[in-house]
């Protein structure tokens, strides 16, 4: 799926299901770091006016899937919680070169590489969980993340030599796979 | 104006009137600010439905305005610059007791009170700036402001007693006037 070299264990999903209230308040976190993670684009490049435009709509989207996951979860009485952390993210984010312009290259395809594994995730969810509400839910936001993950792609290639995109982007998608074989399967979005 | 126990001194806007450009990236950093205040809000509390459907709410309308406010740099051919840091803010942050349930009213009485000071500063701005349009965008701010000064103050009723309350916002004001007869004048929106 998009540049995915792997797909998630089939392992994931059975735990996903037996945890459905710790994957969505888990989901709702991810919202909002998605959000924050907009925001910061656009603290750290004002001046790259398409990439400051692309990210105000992409942070308008994330907060109102955020909202959403958060009334489907007080809707169930559950309870949100703290968050935890991802250390799949913060693995991805490590890649992370440290100097300009390779920085922001790697913080865009890093971004897709996230929205792309969500999709991936999602439709897991929207094929698997019982809850039929829930399951509507992750298939409409399928679409969604697959826009992030073209939007982060297209910014990308319009600052930077496709070459070096495509090569960056696979580069970091071989690490993915890897971060992906390690990951506990627990019930968690990037678990 | 609302609960702000002094008025800015008339150095500021003289001030302010020299360098828009500078209050104008400032402000942009200030919106932003109030987005990501908002949503640490929620994040914290993730329990108080009313405060998160505020939070949600009040996130929407600060991305909003920092989106106006880039698109007016923008078209003015200014740049915009990385975020220096708000010191009056900071102070204020300062003042938040750090155990519960005191640190919620805190920080719930501090937002309200930097909405009441901005509200402020856009009054002074809407009535001296030379430039038409951008004096409308700051007259048509003021509600905004205001509504979100209420808005703070309504959750804190909503969750505390209401003596409390009342004399907390008292004591903070009176901390917010010593911190803002200490500024340095500056053009920034808090300066």
């Amino acid at each position: 799926m998009l540049c995915l070299k792997i797909s998630s264990q089939a392992r994931w999903i059975e735990n996903a299901q037996v945890d459905l209230h710790k994957i969505m308040v888990d989901h709702a976190h991810c919202e909002k770091k998605a959000a924050a993670n907009g925001m910061a684009l656009i603290n750290r490049y004002p001046d790259r006016d398409l990439l400051v435009q692309k990210m105000f709509d992409l942070v308008d989207e994330e907060m109102e899937h955020f909202r959403h996951v958060y009334d489907m979860i007080r809707e169930r009485g559950w309870t949100s919680k703290r968050d935890p952390g991802d250390s799949y993210a913060q693995a991805l984010h490590k890649l992370i070169r440290k100097n300009e312009p390779e920085r922001m290259l790697d913080h865009l395809l890093v971004a897709a590489l996230i929205e792309a594994r969500s999709c991936e995730r999602f439709r897991i969810l929207s094929e698997h969980i019982p809850d039929e509400e829930l399951a509507r839910f992750y298939a409409s936001l399928l679409a969604s993340e697959a826009g992030h993950y073209r939007i982060f792609c297209d910014i990308a290639h319009l600052y930077y030599p496709e070459e070096e995109v495509r090569s960056r982007l696979d580069e970091l998608a071989e690490s993915e796979a890897e971060i992906v074989r390690n990951l506990p399967n627990e019930p968690m979005m990037h678990g």
